[in-house]
């Protein structure tokens, strides 16, 4: 293969051509025979542009075309020419112009394809066949928003000045919470997989005041639902000198308003491409007490949620819809879970000391954020360990972060793959991750694997 | 705490208050009672400043301060006053200004420090207490160096048309090198922690062409060294359309060159406190073929190197140096490293099959980066696999990405903890490592938990 770096055009540049010689590389997505014609449209990394074979302009090429099927990688060259507007099929995507092809080069073979691109697929064939099926211009463009979510949180924080870090995901502790931790054989020991970056983040608050991390985080519930991953990205953040956990709401607050304006400017066709609707984000999210919000739901739908030490999925849903209708907003925070339902880090509200200063932020029917301020005073700390049952020297390594002064802080955590999920509209989590595990699964099905 | 939110100045900014009363929240990095004049020195995300306590200005703070030690948590306000020249000490680096205090709360109080911070510790005693450790101003420098460097990485493969994906750690496949690897219980099979991300992003450039990842992954080696870790952040990067090896080269001589530049427009005081050498990075990094390396070393220092499959750590220090002598270059490409020696999914080098399209970038005597050109065809990495003794079907995963067309591709992966420990000049990659692990500690010493 020659060197074609400096000579390559992008399908996206391709309109800027017209008239002008270009080469293009990329896969065959469709083939049309036309006996005479034959069309091709061909996907780059940046869009699809169509491919006209016509014998008369290079006999060669036209033969070298009656071997090509869908993904086969091809080198073509020719020239740029507009596309009569009648015949530009809006469905098709491929745009205002099409290449006149004088040469044409298969690069690569591909097999013929067990199924189309883009035809709506059994969750499991889907998943057996990922390398392919990712392939689709709605998956590139559910995965383009995915990885511009991770930028737009990094990004936006970056901009408050807070510092990434990287979380190490084995570690000592079964949990700091209730979930269920994945075993590993480590030397002679037994370690975890980390269920959070939490202890972690907290003691970098102690080093650089306001940190993230972008970080995998594990779940050995043994589950095979349409909401839940034993494997997830977590995006956490964590910043000190707060007033109190609505200080980490509204920085929260803040990138969600700032990730859908991104979003609407640098992902215009992939929102076109699977007809998103992008939320408005309110300046202040409308904000409820977990007490006021089931009184709430328990009074306009008739459920027996008051009394509850959380919000059920279907509770989650209403009042969403509640919120919704009724301030216009897609989001709402839920404030104030109970002592005993949240980590024994929370800070517990000075005046009800049996609830916390903790959020949950619920978009579209489901949480994708937890968080709150945490006990930061180290006595205080030691006490609740002690209330949990848990023993100090389990924590001593976090816990030096707070004999040694820590300001009141707190921070919260984003599901990055259910925030893909509701933003995009699919209505399974596995299709909004790249690779997704389960109980059933680690890239194929572990029946099959028999591993 | 009443809300600070607005008014809260930084110490970066008290330089640009002289003459105004500004509040300041911070860690007492250090005391210094002078009887009539108590003097502190405030550390905050951004710096640290000098605050004078005057029983003249202020008796109650004066007699609050008289408890005040290392790491307590203050809120202080006072009166920025311009520091006379000739008592700044520049030793201590705390500026130009220093505040007049006039009121003085305790936020949080800390115990006795059982060092002082920025002391030269003892490595396991460091580590045993990396949540106080790091505050100092030297480990603050180091990893906000690593963070600008994942940072960098993102940013110019994002300029470059990549996109930022996220890659499973858990993995069905013991492994895809010889590395050793974690088991995990996973259900009731068992499942191991990924040693690379290579599969999965090789599968991605089927996707999007050019793909990269920031990802956490493992290697079993019961190795407690200098430089060596069982955990390590890898800055991963493939792309496809390539014309061979030399086109990956050129993209990480770019971002290198990148990251030096904007480590030297962004991190001047870090570079200073760390006493930080950049390197100059050529705009083409010196390379040559195994086999000339050796013999040029052989030549040069008398060693017996050629005809070794691999360059040992001396024989990396000794081209380092010689090509910092010839050719005033701190990098070097080493290329052309015997198929053995690569794993199965390395191009072999068509004018001479034993060795690959392959490289090595060395860096101030050590292996930074390593990648080259894979095979792209499924003939050809079927027979590989069937030639490395693997099975077929424990690789169909990944087999499927190339049998529905993948284009020549290739790319390469950087340690970011070796590139941080050679960047700042630290002798054991622990120092620049958050939380790491080895064979006898997860935080803590294993030994110590009894796990």
């Amino acid at each position: 293969m020659p060197s074609d770096k400096n000579l390559r055009t992008l399908v996206l540049d391709t309109p800027n051509k017209i008239g002008q010689k270009v080469k293009i590389c990329g896969w065959v997505d469709v083939r049309r025979d036309h006996g005479k014609l034959i069309f091709l449209d061909v996907r780059d990394r940046t869009g699809i542009v169509q491919a006209v074979i016509n014998p008369k302009v290079s006999a060669e090429a036209h033969k070298t075309a009656q071997e090509l099927r869908s993904e086969y990688v091809l080198e073509i060259q020719g020239k740029v020419n507009p596309r009569p507007e009648n015949l530009i099929n809006a469905k098709m995507a491929t745009g205002t112009v099409e290449i006149e092809v004088a040469d044409l080069k298969i690069l690569v073979r591909a097999e013929a394809l067990p199924f189309e691109l883009d035809t709506a697929l059994n969750i499991d064939t889907y998943l057996d066949n990922q390398p392919l099926a990712l392939r689709s211009r709605k998956n590139q463009a559910i995965f383009r928003i995915q990885s511009a979510i991770a930028q737009s949180f990094r990004d936006f924080l970056s901009g408050q000045d807070f510092t990434e870090f990287q979380a190490p995901k084995i570690v000592a502790q079964a949990a700091e919470g209730g979930a269920e931790v994945f075993k590993v054989d480590y030397f002679d020991h037994k370690a975890y997989l980390a269920q959070s970056p939490q202890l972690y983040k907290q003691i970098m608050v102690g080093v650089f005041e306001r940190v993230f991390t972008v970080t995998s985080v594990y779940r050995a519930e043994p589950h095979s639902t349409t909401r839940h991953l034993n494997e997830y990205v977590s995006l956490d953040m964590e910043m000190g000198f707060i007033k109190d956990h609505t200080d980490v709401m509204n920085v929260l607050n803040g990138w969600m308003t700032s990730l859908t304006k991104l979003l609407r400017k640098n992902n215009v066709s992939d929102l076109a491409l699977l007809g998103m609707e992008l939320p408005m984000v309110p300046k202040k999210i409308p904000m409820f007490k977990l007490k006021e919000a089931q009184k709430i739901i328990d009074k306009k739908y008739g459920t027996k949620a008051t009394g509850l030490p959380d919000l059920d999925p279907e509770h989650e849903r209403m009042i969403c819809k509640y919120v919704q209708e009724k301030f216009n907003s897609e989001f709402a925070f839920i404030t104030h879970y109970p002592t005993k339902k949240r980590p024994f880090y929370t800070y517990p509200d000075e005046d009800d000391p049996e609830t916390t200063k903790s959020f949950d932020l619920l978009f579209r029917g489901v949480e994708i954020t937890t968080g709150g301020q945490r006990i930061n005073d180290y006595e205080q700390l030691l006490a609740n360990i002690d209330k949990w049952g848990y023993r100090h020297e389990n924590f001593s390594f976090y816990l030096e972060a707070f004999k040694y002064g820590m300001p009141p802080e707190g921070g919260c955590a984003t599901g990055l793959e259910r925030l893909t999920q509701k933003l995009v509209g699919v209505d399974n989590i596995k299709l909004a991750t790249l690779f997704p595990r389960d109980m059933n699964r680690i890239d194929l099905s572990l029946g099959k694997l028999k591993l």
